[in-house]
């Protein structure tokens, strides 16, 4: 195959919140430092259904192949890339890590220059053009460095990171961005120490990946909110010591959390993707050094609902993406931890599907159901 | 005099933007942990006039004694005042610390349970009354746990300091408020390292106490930003490299400082005391790393104007508050650095007047002619 076009199947979003087409599409060959891989399993983060909604009219482009979360074989590779040769395992990251630039080079972050988060990005950074087309030779577009809702896909090689052979490949998947954003977020953005609390609002797999890292961490108090009541159980499984849903109290939860922790938590995430609810993670937090991670995806337009004077209080906020892990220098030693059962990944899946029944995976996610489905390629 | 009712002079706020009333008030003996000071010198800051314009409605309380910036001697203590006695030299924190409290133990935070700053507060802690009152025995209200617009003052003991007896009582009324606030801010808030970027929003004596701040770190870049042009002068003094005035650039203030520093500052301040302005400093910090901490005080009710997602750009912001001092832990050796001239404050001094004409000392800060005008008690 190498060199060559591939025909496979892939599931394209032709416009927003239209049920995705599986349909044949042929995948143009890696150019220079990019990477052709093999997707054997990818599951729905709410990022896709945030973009396959198409709030953000500004991020609408059609054709397109969504999907970010993934894991495969790498199929063949383009001139110049070296650290990884056909058949290695692998996973996509939407957050690249090129190792060159001003940020690679930095401690203090993980958005590379060329292969950050992007969502407006739609094509390939060499040469600005798509590796998907349709069968009449029209192009199909890219999302998030990644497009990995497609038997084949095509990356920089920035945006796949080589992991174990031995690894499973079914739970790797969850490394390609709900549990190394979660977890990450726990560990590198607050630094979660232990005998703190923490309060995690959403208990989707990115807020559940937050309890596994709190709970991994020694937290001692772990408070879980959601206003779907069926996450109490899933979330007690994962670690949360306290569930609160918000729609069964007579007070704000912030209240609530503050009266449960004698003035609020050391740590609070936003995992909603809600801007009232960053209001209540913040408000959350304990004054004088309580700190909230914003994980959440906002389409709205709206700003920060605080008030500047509200920083007077101690309190901080930071916004995390993807965990602040560089992914290709610390994912091969995370995938490790989760080998060693240091993590565990299994509990995400809560589904398994085959890839043709891709939407009804997106259903599962809509109604609250799953954590993560995988699909089957 | 201990123990009894003085009578002095004090200049005294009957309503939002009156001119002051010079005349003739009563002030109580010190009570339980409590400390009674004569005021020597007094200068006016930035959020006096905030208050004494009376913006935020809820504020307002008449007749009330404005001030926090000073410098005096102990008269008398109350019952329990152990660290300090008559005639010890001392400077008055707006900011307290009562040293007991989980925030004065903890070394997280520099807001004290008790005696940290809030606007809405305008009696005694202890009894809930008021140590002044006029000759007709009305009670006259205090101000931001300090007022020290009057020739005597009576004050919680965590909020008086001690500091040497040689050291000039005239430069450490600086240590009041805002040198500590500024070189605070770039110290202790930021932390700025030997060779890093910054830009400071306001060039008053708090922008020019965190220049002064960032030189003493030996920041490589320190761009002064102000909309007085006047303010050129004093910034080079002061020790900025760069001076930018937002009327005189055709494009964003941000767009500028990024062209300047190659992406953006390391640390931004806004000391303005204006939202635009914390949208700029926020966006003239590199992504990825910048910290921008704010020290204005922004009596609008509208909130931060800045959308959830540039979070994830990796900019962080963070309030500052009397520049992260726990005053009565280390604002003695910060006068003693004063005092051995590692840190300039004379050159805040730009005035100096009679107590009695405290309005022309405010109208030279509103016209933006003073940096401080200190008055004589
Ligand atoms: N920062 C990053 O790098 C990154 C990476 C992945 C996902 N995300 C974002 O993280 C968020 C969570 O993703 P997910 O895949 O776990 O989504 P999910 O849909 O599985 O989970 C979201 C959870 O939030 C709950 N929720 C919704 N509104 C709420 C409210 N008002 N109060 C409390 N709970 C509420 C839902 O019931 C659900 O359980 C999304 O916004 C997603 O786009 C960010
Ligand atoms: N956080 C704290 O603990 C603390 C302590 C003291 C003072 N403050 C606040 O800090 C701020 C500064 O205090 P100050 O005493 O130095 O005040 P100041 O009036 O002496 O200085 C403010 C400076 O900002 C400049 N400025 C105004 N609008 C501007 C704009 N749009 N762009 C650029 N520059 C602009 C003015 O020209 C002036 O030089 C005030 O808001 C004050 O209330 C906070
Ligand atoms: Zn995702
Ligand atoms: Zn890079
Ligand atoms: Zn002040
Ligand atoms: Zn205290």
């Amino acid at each position: 195959m190498t060199g060559k076009v591939i025909t496979c199947r892939a599931a394209v979003a032709w416009g927003p919140n239209q049920p995705l087409v599986m349909e044949e599409v042929l995948v143009d060959p890696p150019q220079k430092m990019e990477v052709r891989i093999k997707i054997l399993f990818t599951s729905i983060c709410h990022t896709d259904l945030t973009a396959w909604k198409g709030e953000n009219e500004a991020q609408r482009v059609y054709p397109r192949i969504f999907g970010h979360e993934a894991s495969g074989v790498v199929e063949s590779v383009g001139e110049g890339v070296e650290d990884m040769k056909e058949g290695d395992h692998v996973v996509p990251i939407f957050n690249g890590e090129c190792g060159d630039c001003v940020y690679c080079k930095s401690e203090k972050s993980n958005l590379c220059q060329r292969f950050r988060v992007n969502p407006f990005k739609s094509v390939m950074a060499s040469d600005g053009k798509c590796r998907f087309s349709t069968k009449q030779g029209n192009p199909i577009f890219h999302f998030l460095n990644t497009s990995t809702f497609s038997e084949y896909t095509v990356l920089d090689s920035a945006c796949v990171v080589k992991i174990d052979s031995q690894a499973p490949l079914k739970e790797m998947t969850l490394l390609s961005c709900g549990a190394s954003t979660g977890l990450g977020a726990a560990w590198n953005t607050a630094n979660v120490q232990a005998g703190s609390s923490v309060a995690v609002f959403g208990l989707g797999a990115v807020g559940l990946a937050v309890v596994e890292g709190a709970r991994t961490r020694r937290a001692s108090k772990i408070i879980g909110i959601d206003i779907n009541p069926n996450k109490l159980l899933k979330g007690q499984t994962m670690g949360i010591t306290d569930f609160l849903n918000p729609k069964d109290l007579r007070k704000a939860v912030h209240e609530k959390i503050r009266e449960m922790t004698n003035g609020g938590v050391d740590y609070s995430f936003e995992c909603a993707g809600n801007l009232e609810v960053i209001r209540e993670a913040f408000l959350s937090t304990h004054d004088g050094w309580g700190l909230t991670v914003v994980l959440g995806i906002h389409p709205t337009p709206r700003t920060l609902p605080l008030h500047p004077m509200e920083l007077f209080d101690g309190r901080r906020i930071t916004g995390s993406v993807f965990g602040d892990f560089k992914g290709k220098t610390q994912l091969p030693h995370f995938a490790e931890e989760c080998m060693r059962q240091e993590v565990k990944l299994d509990e995400f899946i809560t589904h398994e599907l085959p890839f043709s029944e891709i939407n009804e995976a997106f259903q599962l996610l809509v109604g609250g159901k799953s954590l993560r489905c995988l699909l089957h390629l």
